[in-house]
């Protein structure tokens, strides 16, 4: 997988970073992988694939609620302890995306994969914000909410990708220094954006 | 001041941005200002500059140290408690960032100007960093240091920096989320780096 060309997305929530990644990935002839991770983790490691989504981008100690509350989720591999589950969990999520990365070039978004495959592929990793205006309006007119909901929901799902992310890695998601390329998409729009990073990867170094 | 194209460029000690700055002001034909901001400071307050230096991109707690440990740095506006100094400084920079833009494009390295002229100008903001072997290493050479000199310097230039910024602006120096775009220059090197900020610029939407 060394020579497998990976660009990894993270994004805060309504910023187009899904789109962004989607036309990416059709321009270069990549396979794109969002939830796809997690379809992927759940044939591999025979959890159930509602236990994944459930859990997923959220920070391990919420699942000490959803073994307090669910039922019927549990696969095979998933039995014992929350700190047995929350570990399941992690490793299905790691093993598929190294899984979905050895098969060849690829665009993930999300989940760690920035992280996961560091030093493992030839990897580009990409961060998009966008301001708050747009963001909000992106979700009203999506996900047909209203203002104060879009800005409820950007608030909430935010904090649930970053504690995720920092409590994953030890890193501070959104943080420049941790990615190669962060942009505003606010500034660029999805074709902007999309042209950006392919530029980026025109002029990356060879190291 | 509102149609003049200025980019702000902030950047981790070591990663080149200010290279990086001065080779697009000159591609762009821009102006170019980095210690400049601090001689214009100078003329405009009557601080004397080498009080203005002694505190560049610091917090302005450490102007209580300069204070006990200065003497004869105090021009004529300077006067009084250690609040009125610090307030002096932060106003003359301010002025002076603010007064540079007035004239017609450039380029502005650092002290937070990415935050005075938020809203004044067809303003851009970039963040550069880069990988720490990448920053050691450019700094042993450029500096004639030790390889562990240079990694003291680095981290305590970035504490300091960081410290500078979050408390002037409230926000958090390198998070993506305040800057348009951030880039690693030990991924793409000077050159690219001046490229990647041009394509920017060539797709940034006119809001």
């Amino acid at each position: 997988m060394q020579n497998n060309k990976i660009i990894t997305i993270g994004r805060q929530f309504g910023s187009g970073g899904f789109e962004i990644g989607k036309q990416l990935a059709s321009e270069l002839g990549y396979e794109f992988y969002d939830k796809e991770i997690l379809v992927h983790a759940a044939e591999q490691s025979g959890i159930h694939i509602d236990l994944l989504k459930k859990n997923d981008e959220k920070r391990t100690s919420s699942l000490l609620y959803a073994l307090a509350t669910g039922g019927g989720y549990y696969g095979a591999h998933v039995t014992g302890a929350e700190n047995t589950i929350g570990t399941q969990l992690y490793i299905a999520q790691v093993n598929a995306i190294k899984s979905l990365a050895s098969k060849g070039n690829c665009v993930m978004v999300g989940r760690c994969a920035d992280y996961f495959l560091e030093g493992l592929c030839d990897l580009t990793t990409v961060f998009v914000s966008a301001s708050d205006r747009f963001r909000i309006e992106r979700i009203t007119r999506e996900r047909g909410v209203s203002e104060k909901e879009a800005a409820d929901m950007m608030k909430k799902t935010d904090r649930s990708r970053a504690s995720f992310y920092n409590s994953t890695t030890g890193r501070k998601w959104g943080e420049a220094k941790y990615y190669d390329l962060c942009l505003s998409s606010s500034k660029l729009g999805v074709d902007g954006a999309v042209k950006l990073i392919r530029t980026f990867l025109d002029y990356k170094l060879s190291l």
